[in-house]
């Protein structure tokens, strides 16, 4: 499971970041899929691997512009580039009535149906042949969600020993039981998959946190999981000085919460726009590294724009070399 | 009166073009007009002088999304940086409810007053201290306009032989004269500004147009203006084969009328995703350049992403150096 990060910035762009969006890759060569879709998120696709028309289904955390509107123009370009294949929106309902008002207001028509769903329904879950979605609320100044991306179909382990034992020769069988489909032979004998099949590993599990200032909420979430991207706003001193009212999380907070939880790898994002990258700025993303640091044991990224991320089947994650661009 | 250009891709942004914004600069220092806003435009005044905190006024040519889904981002940036000056947004109805509709459905409010005026009125006429606007419309598949700024208020010269003549002594009346103001001497004499002073120049005029497939409609609006900023989407080979659904521009079309009506420069923007500014690539904008140039003999550019330009007062149009960056 890969995943880029298209924008770090929180509420308005700098010459460094993009607001936010994140495509995570996982399933069917080129398949991917986009959580929040802030303004020219588009424009970051075009220095990627990545192209909205295998684009599978974009998911919206919350409602703010800087998480929503680059939605317009994305759906768009890849009406212009001629999808045809459905997309999915899942998004809190507002933002269905958002795009809606933005198409019909710019006499925009999509080539492609987009199939809307509740993001904020009760019994919101989703997926496809490759992962399974769920959402967890947070809280925020609005509603805001974290989706969990799980794996799903994880491939088998063929039981060798056992199908010897039984007679079953190598042949197609074998690829029929290693794909989970069971396996009628002509003298009527049903070999079962699950009975010569394993699977060896655990499902790989990601959460991508939306904005939100009480990461203990994800505490049943994170149980299982093995990332955990999750905005840093600020550092504490500063979030101290702002106060409260933006309800966003200082790098102390979700730090000292991933500690806790024991989640393996943390990945903090969504930084301040006076944050930056230069090290002889002030104030400098450094501090809000060196808070998180000090907090938490496990492996610790601090995002960057157009940065990549693998999620390898051993459960370590490493960062991936760019793309030639 | 300096423009830049923040976008000249039409319909999608490429690498190294963004879809349609103008800035435009004129009047105090550092106060500027922006003419449509397609998504990233406020991405890319991180990248020359503009600040949204000295932005004027807003100008929609017309309704599409490349031409106005960055309006969103770029009002909501501005209340982020805490603006309180109104803002004029000049524009066709449907884009006032898209701005409203994507600020409700975000839950944003503005730190500052949106003064919408409808572009399409039968008297729209706007101007401010430094400037004064036009609207003349379009062809295009929506209602489209094209805004000419004329500069207002310009430098008097004082009739020094006039004053002396008259024994007004060079002291405070001669600097009220020159700001157009008339003045009463102690002894009750009245001097006129317009008496002791004259203007020795033609105000400047630049003509924006919106997308459109027919030039021929500015040749009214073009007769004393000294600069044309029109769409060139296509050379006019790939226009025959496009055919006249989208409603664009040929180079050539634009060319021959520009010749015609004797306007004495030319910029030419809104080229379609397909021609690259490499050399070695096809197709290539110096096809559409090669047309241009073959039919029009005045001062020709084709724009470039936060390439600047001045009309100076002698009336002629030369590009300025970027601002480092």
């Amino acid at each position: 499971m890969d995943f880029t990060f298209l924008g770090t910035s929180a509420g308005t762009p700098t010459k460094a970041r993009n607001v936010t969006g994140l495509a995570l890759m996982h399933g069917k060569p080129k398949h991917w899929y986009l959580i929040d879709c802030g303004e020219g998120t588009q424009h970051q696709l075009l220095h990627t691997r990545h192209s909205v028309m295998q684009l599978q289904a974009i998911f919206i955390t919350h409602v703010h512009g800087d998480h929503t509107f680059g939605l317009p123009g994305l759906l768009t370009s890849a009406s212009m580039l001629g999808r045809t294949e459905p997309l999915f929106l899942v998004a809190p309902r507002p933002v269905k009535t958002f795009v809606e008002t933005a198409l019909g207001n710019s006499d925009s028509s999509l080539s492609y149906e987009l199939k809307y769903i509740d993001s904020e329904a009760d019994e919101f879950y989703w997926e496809d042949d490759a992962v399974e979605v769920m959402a967890t609320p947070l809280s925020h100044r609005v509603s805001s969600r974290a989706f969990t991306f799980t794996e799903k179909n994880l491939e088998r382990q063929l039981l060798k020993d056992r199908l010897e034992a039984d007679g079953v020769e190598p042949g197609p069988a074998w690829g029929e039981l290693q794909q989970g489909r069971d396996v009628v032979l002509e003298n009527g004998t049903v070999l079962r998959s699950d009975q010569y099949t394993a699977i060896t590993r655990q499902p790989r599990k990601i959460v991508v946190g939306g904005d939100n200032d009480n990461p203990e909420l994800l505490e049943a979430t994170c149980q299982d999981a093995h990332v955990l991207i999750h905005e840093a706003t600020y550092t504490q001193e500063v979030a101290d000085r702002v106060g409260a009212w933006p309800q966003h999380s200082s790098a102390a907070q979700v730090a000292r919460f991933a500690e806790a939880v024991g989640i393996p790898n943390l990945v903090l994002t969504h930084f301040s726009s006076r944050y930056q990258l230069s090290r002889d700025a002030y104030p400098h993303i450094g501090e809000v590294e060196a808070e998180a640091t000090g907090l938490y044991r496990g492996t610790l990224y601090l995002a960057r724009d157009l940065h990549s991320y693998r999620l390898h089947k051993d459960l370590t994650l490493r960062p991936e070399p760019a793309p030639g661009d």
